[in-house]
């Protein structure tokens, strides 16, 4: 079946495309053949418009009365995504936070190719973290150069965030997933993803905070 | 100074909070006095009426032609979001995201209190990570509620995520850090806020692909 998306996906909706991925997957897995708009809603707390209206940006129909084929739907979220391309990765940071994304069950799992580790850290060079070797950061230019390395995790501590995103960028990555709590500038061609942990937990004590003061 | 937030701060303005915050905080660490509306938007990539917007929520008041004072800013946006509260938290999932939240630099400055770690794999249970011994899974419901527990962090694999956020919800806990790649359902009155490391690599890899078939 051939696969294309008609136009951009808005943010919002390629943001909730990640969920839908993982729920049609989960169907799948459990041996569930159909999914309605109204199962994703409910599954997700969202209302069945806005599924209906996010799937539309995808070249797949459902079926009267029946919905989607889960399966299909996994495969053309999976296709739109990227999820099905061996991407080629540098980790930065290996401290605890960098060595929690090397051993990612998911990352091995989706086959993502990691082409190296690095650290400027005299004490972490050389140390192993599953099969990589840390290596030091005066190396990274060159892996991303040579191998054409696409995304590029930063997993440093927030001062020295730009500062490798800098050096990413320069030799030529394509994405950052920034794990440090800083914003990071980029060219227009770089993508940066932020995977905000102390964020969200300060929007958590917001939230909790709100409440008490409104009790 | 007394500080009251006006009304409720739309979620994306909260978003951008968490950034002008570690902004201002750097600036003060820097020992800079003042930040404009600019400066702020410059750095973060905003426009200046976003940033001037987003800040009318707070009672806080700039001075014309040398804008906000960073420190007391910092000050603010940490009352409103709670960023001052020594949160008490369980962290369930002893794997590597588990262990890396735990070990989390911004967890110990910002005086988070740990209660518990918990996992339901008899390997794990009774390991130490940092200063905490990892606790049978079933001690988890009677730790959040002897103690009220205020956030619960879920660092275990997908298909566990509903169950343990389920026990969470039930013995009383007021807010959810999600790790795990599922939504989970909560009611209104528990805030789930997700972490979002694989769909934000799917994010970076939409993007990247788009660019490539673009090209």
């Amino acid at each position: 079946m051939p696969v294309a998306v008609r136009k951009q996906v808005p943010p919002a909706a390629l943001s909730r495309y990640t969920k839908y991925l993982a729920y049609a997957q989960a169907l799948k897995n459990k041996g569930v053949q159909w999914v309605s708009s109204q199962d994703l809603a409910d599954a997700l707390e969202l209302t069945s418009s806005t599924v209906r209206q996010d799937l539309l940006y995808l070249d797949f129909s459902g079926i009267s009365k029946k919905g989607y084929d889960a399966a299909g739907l996994a495969g053309v979220l999976t296709e739109t995504l990227g999820a099905d391309v061996p991407w080629k990765m540098v980790v930065v940071g290996a401290g605890n936070l960098g060595r929690a994304l090397i051993l990612h069950d998911e990352i091995l799992r989706r086959g993502y190719r990691i082409l190296g580790v690095f650290d400027n850290d005299g004490n972490k060079i050389g140390m192993r973290i599953g099969g990589y070797e840390v290596r030091d950061m005066r190396a990274l230019a060159s892996v991303i150069g040579k191998n054409s390395v696409d995304i590029g995790i930063i997993a440093v501590p927030a001062q020295a965030a730009q500062e490798v995103a800098d050096l990413m960028i320069a030799a030529g990555i394509r994405g950052i997933l920034n794990l440090a709590m800083t914003h990071i500038v980029s060219p227009a061609r770089v993508n940066v993803v932020d995977v905000r942990i102390m964020a969200g937990i300060l929007e958590l004590s917001h939230a909790i905070k709100s409440a008490s003061t409104s009790d």
